[in-house]
């Protein structure tokens, strides 16, 4: 929907982005968008993506870049176990790219937002010295699943399989193009959602996604919930990208998977009596896989067959 | 607040924000923060300030860039009449700067969130180029007020005086210091959020707030509103600053003030039987002045002494 708009050079791009968007852009024209209250609780969240710092040009075309921006703000409203309800992008244009380069971000942000029902309300637009897109996500929940709801019992499951998006940057850094699976692992990251919603109705008692790497959100989990984490790696999925990506650096893939971040996965704990895998496969397209359990005490404890990992959390791309 | 967070250099950051912070900042640990639905309107904007596109460096105090930053974003709620709920930061720090600036920054951030009432409910950390300040606030109102409802037949008003963050940039672009007032107009600019919730409980039909300057923002407000704007100069308050930094560049007061942007007041249209500005200044310290009319049509007429003048928006900053 075009919106009613004054008419300077500004309004032009922002006609643009509005074309690019179709039904996903809400009516604008003001500052702000309106929400009304309904019954339950809201939930928000943001999250930026950085040029040279998250990505690299080389690495993405703006589609994706696009794209990477939202489902990875989304991801955040999936781990709470909440309904999207709409999005609002800032994005910092650097003056060396025009138009067409933010006509094709908006085009993958747009399809991020739309593939999970989120519209989006509104934005605002700077020039600056590099790619920004800060993204601002909200969502409802009746009840939003925390990070801090783990009991001393309960399961530790994983959706999807890990290190896929490791695989693909480590493969940049290295000079070697990422085969096609573990690119599209970075690049075109799915937000959990439907996951996310169906866990928070099947009793998740704490949930969050997997951005900063296997090792260091199991640690930011277990300090939330002030529970020890104790898990194992033999089950951990590994992305079909890692085999190569591991053996090039003389990691064990489990570890490595573990290590890796960005794959927008959702760690979350269940009661002990969870096994629905299957209807959860059935319901949202994801597998889950038990990948630990929980105790009383602090910190993580990881082994692989019989050793103990220590993990590092997983520092950014570049 | 200190969060429960795990043990990352990045975690150290937030605990240094959040000893800045305070009792502003609400209780954080999740990528989500949660606000129960209530029996209102949910009321979003974000609004990014980019050093060297919005600020330099050489001008502002990093309490100043904080506070400048939320108190830009808050004034969208002023405008819409709405109670601030929570506001969210994400902060693009550049590596020549460190803890102690970004510090500085948050705890001019959280001081222009308390002074409305907003509690800090969360954000985001990243490096980057230069600072970059992405601001998401949430309001509520029972009922928004938008650019879009003014009427023919209503009058046309501004809060404040305008000018001062225009006298100040232009000083400091012209290698001059500015006055102490045109400073502290750029430097800490309040937002108008008692003023908006006053006019939006008296009758406003429609309500923006003055950052792009009088000239372009009354075209946004009669294009949303499809009405005419018939605005005389005359009235219009001028900053205390303005005289001066005019008479430099050779332009007439009024013109320099309607031309400035950058002062976060309300331009509001009110029904034609409004008159209760003294009531409006008790309650909320603010003066209110008549400025012009609604018509039918389109555009905005401004007036001087009888000619006519086209304004244009302001440009920012740099």
């Amino acid at each position: 929907m075009t919106p009613a708009l004054g008419g300077s050079g500004e309004f032009d791009r922002i006609r643009a982005i509005a074309a690019a968007l179709g039904d996903t852009l809400a009516p604008i024209g003001d500052d702000t968008a309106s929400i009304p209250d309904a019954d339950g609780t809201l939930v928000v969240s943001v999250d930026a993506t950085v040029e040279d710092v998250h990505f690299k040009r080389a690495w993405l075309s703006m589609e994706e870049v696009g794209w990477r921006a939202a489902a990875s703000a989304l991801s955040d409203l999936a781990a709470a176990g909440a309904r999207p309800v709409g999005v609002l992008a800032t994005v910092i244009v650097p003056a060396s790219d025009g138009e067409a380069e933010l006509v094709a971000l908006m085009r993958g942000f747009g399809a991020a937002c739309a593939s999970v029902g989120a519209r989006v309300l509104g934005g605002d637009l700077s020039s600056g010295a590099q790619w920004t897109i800060a993204v601002t996500v909200l969502g409802r929940a009746k009840t939003p699943i925390s990070r801090a709801g783990a009991r001393p019992g309960d399961g530790l499951w994983i959706t999807g399989a890990l290190g896929g998006a490791r695989a693909a940057v480590e493969s940049w850094n290295a000079g070697v193009d990422p085969d096609a699976e573990s690119r599209l692992a970075f690049a075109h990251p799915l937000p959990r959602m439907q996951a996310g919603i169906w866990l928070a109705g099947h009793g998740a008692t704490a949930m969050m996604d997997v951005s900063d790497g296997l090792g260091g959100d199991a640690e930011h989990l277990a300090a939330a919930s002030n529970v020890k984490l104790e898990i194992e790696l033999e089950p951990v999925p590994v992305h079909p990208g890692v085999a190569a990506a591991a053996q090039r650096i003389g990691e064990e893939p489990q570890v490595f998977a573990a290590t890796g971040g960005e794959d927008y996965e959702l760690l979350v704990t269940l009661p002990s009596s969870f096994d629905n895998v299957p209807s959860c496969r059935r319901a949202t397209g994801v597998g889950l896989t038990r990948i630990g359990t929980v105790r009383e005490g602090t910190g993580v404890h990881m082994t692989l067959r019989g050793t103990t990992h220590a993990i590092r959390g997983y520092r950014h791309a570049i």
